[in-house]
């Protein structure tokens, strides 16, 4: 396995498999690798010929007030797990590479990344929809995976994928959970232990939420208000939202039909930590 | 040459020709094709195997009070100027085909794009960037071929290309100007006798600045007030703007120096003209 730091080593080694008609997967991460990335990086290595992991904490997706400095790093440990998982290029660039002087061009979308994540974060999806455009532009994969646990992340990419026309297949991975249900995340790292333990509600009211469905219930207003209730009895849980939109607008729905994501933001301490599911009906 | 109106055939054939190793050229215009565009297309065909020329006028570049209705088409006469200039493709798609139900995603920049045209038309740029990069994926083209007579949508779609690392070389033209000097443009259609007549004075104008900077003036705006003053000699010419500025980065300058655009946009009757020069010191 190769580490790669510059654009122009990953479109040479890009071109040289291209040669040899192999497959490429791309799998854009932003480091600090769990079971989750993992699932990505082995569904790629499957369904591909070879496969490019990116680890690139992207500047343009967070916001003044967020966690760029501390976003947590370990390349040593990231390409350990890559090598494993059977991955052939880890790209990381430096910001510099990515983000050349006078850059000033941007993907963005109307819509879709307003809703859910994107209220408190305004500028997240912009910048994740241009790094992500990027990506595709240096590697020009077969094939790009992405976790379900990024639901709105998910849908927007598969959005910009078909209003720009680009010929990239976009796979979509499960959540991977912890065994007692939290969903992995690099973020899981800033959790105190209560805050560790307080988390778990999460998943909780994820299962108690598709529970509730399986039981028949198709009131969107129901389920988030008792999934709400759920998590607001855990004292460490910060709301920021528990939702249920239409999969592939993130328009807010009151019955639960067609293709449907239930997706919730709540702090614990400095964890931001998001957790969903989606239930097609 | 074949006549494709479906993005799935422009792929189908492109990856035909790349099967053969064959290089693509793309020259994206909004038909109505005269010599300028001619000259983008003899040299396409100069320089790649197979050349595609795109006639496609784009809803998303025209602001609620532009031309978009009565911009002129003409299809067979097109055609024919397509395939005697050697063109392999012609791709006219449908705006239902370029723009599916949903479509939200769209690609801009900063800067760029505020500056000359982009004071009057706010949105036409997003608009171009938008549908050129559309056609870079459905085409992926290795070259693509823009006019120097549209500088600034030449910079930004370089712009572009350097900055969401697409991987296409664009290859800007000369302007082609008729035997009295007006460039050539679609628009020059909506000119009266009277207003045609009128019209050279862009050139004039240009001829004019350039001729002054040979003499030696470096003062910007010395060479502007000159040029704008000829051109208001003109009753029939309606000033819009006559700027100079830095090549790459479309901000005003004082003094004359590096690559710097001279562009004029300035209305006769119902049609806006664009003229310019670049010059290099």
């Amino acid at each position: 396995m190769k580490i790669l730091k510059t654009i122009e080593e990953v479109r040479a080694q890009v071109k040289a498999w291209r040669k040899e008609n192999l497959t490429v997967g791309l799998v854009p991460t932003m480091g600090y690798l769990h079971e989750g990335h993992q699932s990505l990086i082995l569904k790629s290595v499957e369904q591909n010929d070879r496969t490019v992991v990116s680890i690139f904490v992207n500047p343009m997706q967070f916001g003044p007030a967020e966690d760029l400095e501390s976003y947590p790093r370990d390349l040593q440990a990231d390409a350990e797990l890559c090598e494993k998982a059977g991955a052939d290029v880890i790209f990381h660039p430096e910001p510099e590479e990515m983000y050349r002087p006078g850059f000033c061009s941007y993907v963005n979308m109307t819509g879709l990344p307003d809703a859910l994540c994107g209220l408190t974060r305004p500028v997240h999806f912009k910048g994740v929809c241009t790094v992500v455009n990027k990506l595709f532009h240096i590697v020009t994969p077969d094939r790009a995976y992405f976790g379900e646990k990024d639901a709105q992340q998910l849908a927007i990419i598969r959005r910009m994928v078909m209003d720009l026309n680009m010929d990239i297949e976009i796979v979509g991975c499960p959540i991977v959970r912890e065994a007692d249900g939290l969903a992995k995340s690099s973020r899981n790292i800033y959790l105190t232990k209560e805050e560790r333990q307080a988390a778990v509600v999460l998943s909780r009211a994820v299962t108690f939420g598709k529970h509730k469905i399986e039981e028949g219930c198709r009131d969107a207003k129901e389920i988030v208000e008792a999934m709400k209730a759920l998590i607001a009895a855990e004292p460490l849980a910060d709301i920021e939202y528990v939702e249920m939109v239409n999969m592939d607008t993130m328009q807010p729905i009151d019955k639960v039909q067609g293709t449907v994501l239930c997706a919730m933001a709540v702090r614990f301490g400095k964890a931001r930590l998001i957790d969903n599911f989606i239930c097609q009906l």
